[in-house]
């Protein structure tokens, strides 16, 4: 197989973590025969400190124009701390995820047996644990009117979905979970929100074209304090933007690392892949950040194309790395690995 | 000293943990020969069966006119599960809030040394965890406008914050903070929100009038996932209203049992005190559900009014009842003690 792939390393530890999974791209390229082609491009605070924007045009349509999108990490603090500032790098990022209509963002938990102990959470919780979040990501309060008065004393965001948003998004959960085993769990905060109450009445009627699926609600909440109870209980976790950034990154803590977590984003014609951590600027440059998530990105990548057997020996690779202790002191505390070591280690594997 | 209290049993388990706590007040009224004079009125799914609202006029008049207001729990499935009813238990909870300006909710997290193995999470993590939470409670997503079209095909919601909002709660929270760790975290998205940028604009600047104080921010997703990987890095959490929903049932797994929780509501003339737990209507009549939350926010009412020892007085009660396992079946799977029980014994040991 052909496939371009535009990368987009992004800020602080983006960059290091993307290399790694270029290089077991590559590794799968050569011992698969496939060619995959890499166009490196600029997105977030380093594209604003070269081009004053934090999504330069041709970024934008090399991203459109490509197979699929390898992403990294967006966010500084430099632009964290000032609240007024005008360009931020994370417009980056919404305003690419709106331009490829990425409404699907997809994020799989589920730990691996050798870092059971490495949870803050008891081995009996998370033993077995595996769910997938299907987070809507091109609507709600992240893309609503935002307001801001001129003598700078009110603000405001505005949440807003329509059935046609809800829809789409639902339809891909209820496939996903017909391969799994068949449960949607919608988190809503349905006892208060207008936007709420029209997802639980659009899920509702989509989820009639699914009738071996089973449906059930939580109120964002509880579903908060769910996911750490008894997170076995949940399949395929369906929600809105938001409550799907916060989950998801709760979540991360049953695998023991935010670094060992991938996520795709899907629209009807581009994809994009993306560990789901942040820039996470103080290890920058250090070779310390865990690029598990970043090259597991990558596998996600590969099973998007169909070729599932080229992600399983990423996954392999993976196992292999963790099983074996090479991983980053995220994972380890007194690990020698670093950001390349890893990177090198599961490359080799492959 | 005489204290007029407002009870609102509300729903589901409301009733049966509200009772616990009157016990736990008469008994130290008895003790401590104060007069405390109860009055109980409808409101949530019980006051709309019966009068077609969920905040009857007089019992919103009963509440404004009385020292404070001990409140039970809202919500009943089956208006969960009707996205269209008009009328819902949680509007009166919502409007009462908003009529009695209770505008910082005050919610505190700490772990019984006697419960430390009941939590999911590992000892380690959790032991020595003390941190409170202040949630904004009248403004934000909860109480702006929202919209429904027609055709019922597009909803919205409105989340709005005024500097003026954002500065009462403020200085609460570092008043706060001064008399404990000396620590504020304020939790937003403001790489993502109109809002939270006021948020961090507005909180920097109060924040200068508490100079022994230390200030810093997390992003809401990381604070998500921060409280479960060390929550002993919090002393104080500042935020607003849906993030506050959030994290605080969230962050009741360090205690075990979301029926430990208690909060208070405060406004500048009114008063609520309520646990956290919703009202777990599964459980309703059953004499099983833990009235611990209930009584807490008893004695967060008398510490209110000043009277410390009356309050030391309940938290010892409570904590020989956990330390006796005389607790309902959420501690303890094979407990034979019932909520009437678990509330007997605290009555008693007062
Ligand atoms: C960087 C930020 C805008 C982004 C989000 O909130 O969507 C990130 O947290 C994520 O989850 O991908
Ligand atoms: C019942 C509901 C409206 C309420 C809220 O979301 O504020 C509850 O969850 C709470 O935390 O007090």
């Amino acid at each position: 197989m052909n496939l371009k792939i535009a990368v987009l390393p992004g800020d602080g530890i983006g960059p290091e973590v993307t290399l790694q999974a270029k290089k077991a791209l590559h590794a799968i390229g050569v011992v698969y025969d496939h060619e995959f082609v890499f166009e490196d491009a600029l997105m977030g605070a380093v594209a604003i400190d070269k081009t004053g924007n934090p999504l330069p045009e041709q970024t934008l349509n090399l991203c459109l124009n490509t197979d699929a999108v390898l992403f990294g990490a967006i966010g500084d603090p430099k632009y964290d701390n000032n609240p007024s500032a005008k360009v931020r790098p994370e417009q980056g990022l919404l305003k690419l995820r709106k331009e490829l209509g990425l409404f699907a963002n997809i994020r799989p938990i589920k730990p691996y047996n050798s870092l059971l102990d490495s949870s803050p959470l008891k081995r009996e919780i998370i033993e077995g644990a595996d769910f997938t979040i299907f987070r809507e990501l091109t609507g709600g309060v992240y893309f609503g009117e935002k307001k801001l008065n001129d003598a700078g004393t009110i603000a405001s965001d505005l949440c807003e979905y329509s059935e046609e948003e809800i829809t789409r998004i639902t339809h891909l959960a209820f496939k996903a979970a017909q391969n799994r085993r068949k449960k949607v769990t919608m988190v809503d905060k349905a006892n208060v929100l207008e936007t709420s109450r029209l997802w639980r009445k659009v899920v509702k009627k989509v989820s009639e074209n699914y009738p071996d699926v089973l449906l059930d609600f939580l109120f964002v909440d509880n579903a908060a304090m769910q996911i750490i109870l008894n997170p076995k209980q949940f399949d395929v976790i369906l929600t809105e933007n938001l409550f799907g950034d916060i989950l998801s990154d709760e979540a991360s803590v049953i695998t023991g690392s935010i670094g060992l977590l991938a996520s795709a984003s899907l629209g009807n014609k581009n994809a994009l892949f993306e560990p789901i951590h942040g820039s996470y600027p103080q290890a920058k440059g250090k070779n310390i950040a865990n690029p598990i998530a970043s090259i597991l990105s990558a596998a996600m990548l590969l099973e998007h194309f169909g070729l599932h057997k080229e992600a399983k020996k990423v996954y392999e690779a993976v196992e292999k790395a963790i099983e074996y202790n090479v991983v980053t002191i995220d994972l380890k505390a007194d690990s020698k690995f670093g950001t390349n070591e890893v990177g090198d280690f599961i490359s080799n594997v492959i």
